[in-house]
């Protein structure tokens, strides 16, 4: 076992959820809460190291599926994760040995915490993506070539539905239909795999880095941004304040744009951000800053706590980040499925310290 | 065994439940290619009495779930029914002795004989409708309290749903936003159930009913149209032709009118018919005619070959006739899950020979 997730380190780990969100990934305050009590309730949760797995053992990867805009208003009611693993073992045969984040960004972070702490199951040190992407196959487990069948969801109701898909497209299709259906939020299971496929299949380390993020923000000694660009080894692409945001919850996703017009030395400058539940791509006068699958997170300019994409309002003072994603990303393979023409973006993907070289 | 149904007898039994389609329930000409095909592959179908079969033997409704404006473009390629079949074998650990039409109107009456001669497996005399209705949940297992779980569906791709609801209504939810993914067509099974609760639970005798009605049709000496009137029991609304049909697929049904001006006896009135899927209501300057969960079907005036939704088009000789359902429609739960009311009319529902006796 590397630690336990007590109180202290679920508040770091959520912070560096949030970063990790890049705007998206479900609401961490409601997260963290439900995190919270599960732990009060049930004790920490251990988190452990792919390593410490056997091979064989079965990894749960799981989260929530659905509009973040909803993440905050429609809450689970804390049993769907032991339903999502008595449908999974029951079609499997087979025992969950522990569970995993689908996507380590946002809320969905923290939702797995939640639900092992009220099973008794250890956490495993890794996800499927990194970050947080909106579909649902996005993840390395799919790159590696991992069945996404059987697919299990849930809602807070009671009702299930498993899916047997001919491909993780259609996976997603099907799920993010029946998420609407749910009221665009629902708990969900996909890519199953052994520990032994997880070191190969995943991102590794991710609940300690999301953890550590968390700490330079809040044991910053100076600026708190300083501090985050610093872990993250990030590139500041605007400082100011929010001038407009617009979000249209539809389809199952939430979509829209958001504007910054700097301040202080940034003054004159609008950044412009596109979104779908993420944030894709951030331009400025038609130029690139930042795109998908590297990370822009927007935080708060004074804590350089992430704000997701449902609290972004008008007048925030906020700075916008952007850094590296997990190498897998930007393999061939990595930047078909999630770079900027996978979101129906008409141009490459360029690193971002490329670009960022490019404008100096 | 009552009879098998071979070449001769699926023509009859396709007309039936063209009639008995009340304008839905899916094209009955694809049905009827498909299942002659089948019994000329696979050798002609059994039909079974509920009686014959032992109290416990399980059977499998089944049919199609979608927009009937779609059922004749979008053909399923054979394998669906075996692949339900399959995956309720594996859910409920038992055999599926004999396949029943969820809904014997319309194409869903056909397509349980085609899987039923590619399984080598009989088809039981008894649907769940005795007509056809739009929504999976109006079936006489809902009103019979039998649980719609589990229910399976697959498209002709390959993929396959599963569904465990906390209600028939969550049920018909799911399935139709997934029917909307597959294209508006799919496959499914639901209210699984045995032959003893079959007995109490169902429309029975329907299949032999759809087929005395066609051949009361195709046999007649003298008009079709007056041989079908007798045979039912039926009531003519008017004899005219089609002056208008509006016919909208959206979010998984076929919703619309059709306008019928009156010719001969009846020139100078005009009917107009509501539809989602199937006919729900006829109206007259505003008066009802007939209503669900009495059947309203359109025929050719000279042939009496009901004409259905998908197929009306403008300047069709046609009569339209009405009919009463199964008696389990008319009781307050049966009125309450399939009359007027249930389809967001604020009238109630009135049989259809009380409205005719009110009008002479």
């Amino acid at each position: 076992m590397k630690r336990l997730l007590d109180d202290q380190s679920l508040r770091a780990f959520a912070r560096g959820c949030a970063v990790l969100g890049a705007g998206g990934g479900g609401d961490t305050y409601v997260g963290l809460l439900q995190a919270l009590q599960a732990i009060e309730d049930f004790g920490p949760v251990p988190l452990v190291d792919l390593d410490e797995l056997p091979d064989d053992s079965l990894l749960m990867p799981c989260g929530g599926i659905g509009a973040p805009t909803v993440s905050f208003e429609k809450i689970e009611n804390g049993d769907e994760g032991g339903r999502l693993r008595d449908r999974l073992e029951a079609i499997t045969g087979r025992r969950v040995a522990a569970l995993m984040a689908g996507e380590i960004g946002g809320g969905n972070g923290l939702r797995p915490i939640t639900w092992a702490a009220r099973m008794g199951l250890p956490l495993a040190d890794a996800d499927g993506m990194g970050r947080a992407f909106p579909e649902t196959f996005q993840v390395t487990m799919h790159l590696a070539g991992i069945s996404p069948n059987p697919a299990v969801m849930t809602d807070e109701r009671g009702n299930l539905a498993v899916f047997q898909t001919v491909s993780g497209e259609w996976m997603e299709r099907l799920e993010r239909a029946v998420a609407v259906e749910f009221g665009n939020a629902a708990s969900s299971t996909e890519y199953t795999l052994t520990a032994a496929q997880a070191r190969e299949a995943t991102v590794r380390n991710s609940v300690s880095l999301a953890i550590r993020i968390g700490e330079a923000i809040s044991d910053a000694h100076g600026s708190p941004v300083d501090a985050l660009v610093a872990e993250v080894d990030g590139h500041r692409l605007i400082a100011g304040k929010i001038v407009d945001a617009e979000r249209r919850t539809t389809r199952g996703f939430v979509r829209g744009s958001v504007v910054i017009e700097g301040l202080g030395t940034d003054a004159g400058r609008l950044l412009r951000l596109e979104l779908q539940n993420e944030n894709l791509v951030a331009l400025e006068r038609g130029q690139v800053l930042a795109s998908v699958p590297d990370l822009i997170s927007v935080v708060d300019s004074e804590t350089a706590e992430a704000i997701q994409t449902e609290r972004i309002s008008y007048g925030q003072r906020v700075t916008v980040i952007a850094f590296a994603c997990d190498p897998v990303w930007r393999t061939a393979k990595g930047v078909a499925l999630t770079g900027p023409r996978a979101f129906g973006y008409d141009f490459d993907y360029t690193p971002v310290e490329e670009l960022a070289d490019a404008r100096d």
